[in-house]
């Protein structure tokens, strides 16, 4: 896709997540982009993300789905202001709730598909639920309330 | 403790999760144990576990509660059974659902707490809750519905 990820858009100090963060070279480095109304974000899993043998375990889907929800909620949150992603000042989201129904066993040798829908954009506050399949196939599905993250989170203490 | 941790009483089929098994040596090998009515498991993050410097990633919080609670969920079921953990016919648990309120940032710090509680037990379906506290400061709740693992999930593909 020639469109920038929402994780390529955040500023370096925020970039450092194990789930999202573009910097931080153990994590999982995921990348979400808008496709239509839906924001959506394609991951491989490693073989040893399984929970049993042949399946991906629960931390990883749960994992996935937190960050793609909280990209997804700084995304429609630009949105919603009519302003391009990463501009000042930055807006980012952390968790406030996450819910995870895990529907059927997630295979681990395919590609991991997780799709966003903006449910709501309020004050602070954005909620995403997302559907995950792999091959079509509905594995999971999460729901997210996200909050705008309080300064104090977004740069170094002092600065 | 003296006493064995519950992922230590799973057999190897079922000790390859990324998040409580004792044979996957990429993963986080949590360990979980009785304390009296409650189960306890303690882990220190590693710094790059960080959802912004200072502070845990959401997902690890995610992982740390889902598998100390399918943890709780077979110990919890084994009790019930008025069995030794470990013995024969071995009782597994997967997650049905998963839910975590992140009630402030986690500090990156200092050891994890998770205390589970026992809610439900009731045919497949055990009930676990837990409180995440770091210094003991809550940080996070979670609620997990375990359901006891299908038997093809037990054992390799026609084995």
């Amino acid at each position: 896709m020639s469109q920038k990820a929402f994780q390529d858009c955040y500023s370096d100090f925020v970039s450092q997540c194990y789930g999202c963060g573009r910097l931080n070279e153990h994590g999982l480095q995921i990348k979400s982009y808008w496709d239509g109304e839906q924001s959506v974000c394609r991951f491989t899993p490693r073989p040893y993300h399984m929970a049993v043998p042949g399946y991906v375990y629960g931390g990883l889907i749960a994992s996935l789905i937190d960050c793609h929800s909280t990209g997804t909620a700084a995304a429609a949150a630009y949105k919603a202001q009519g302003r391009e992603m990463g501009t000042e000042p930055e807006l980012r989201f952390v968790t406030g709730s996450l819910h995870v129904d895990f529907l059927r066993p997630t295979p681990i040798d395919g590609e991991l598909v997780l799709r966003g829908t903006v449910e709501e954009v309020k004050g602070r506050k954005v909620v995403v639920s997302v559907e995950l399949t792999v091959r079509g196939e509905l594995c999971a599905r999460g729901r997210v309330v996200a909050v705008q993250a309080p300064p104090d989170l977004m740069k170094p203490p002092g600065g």
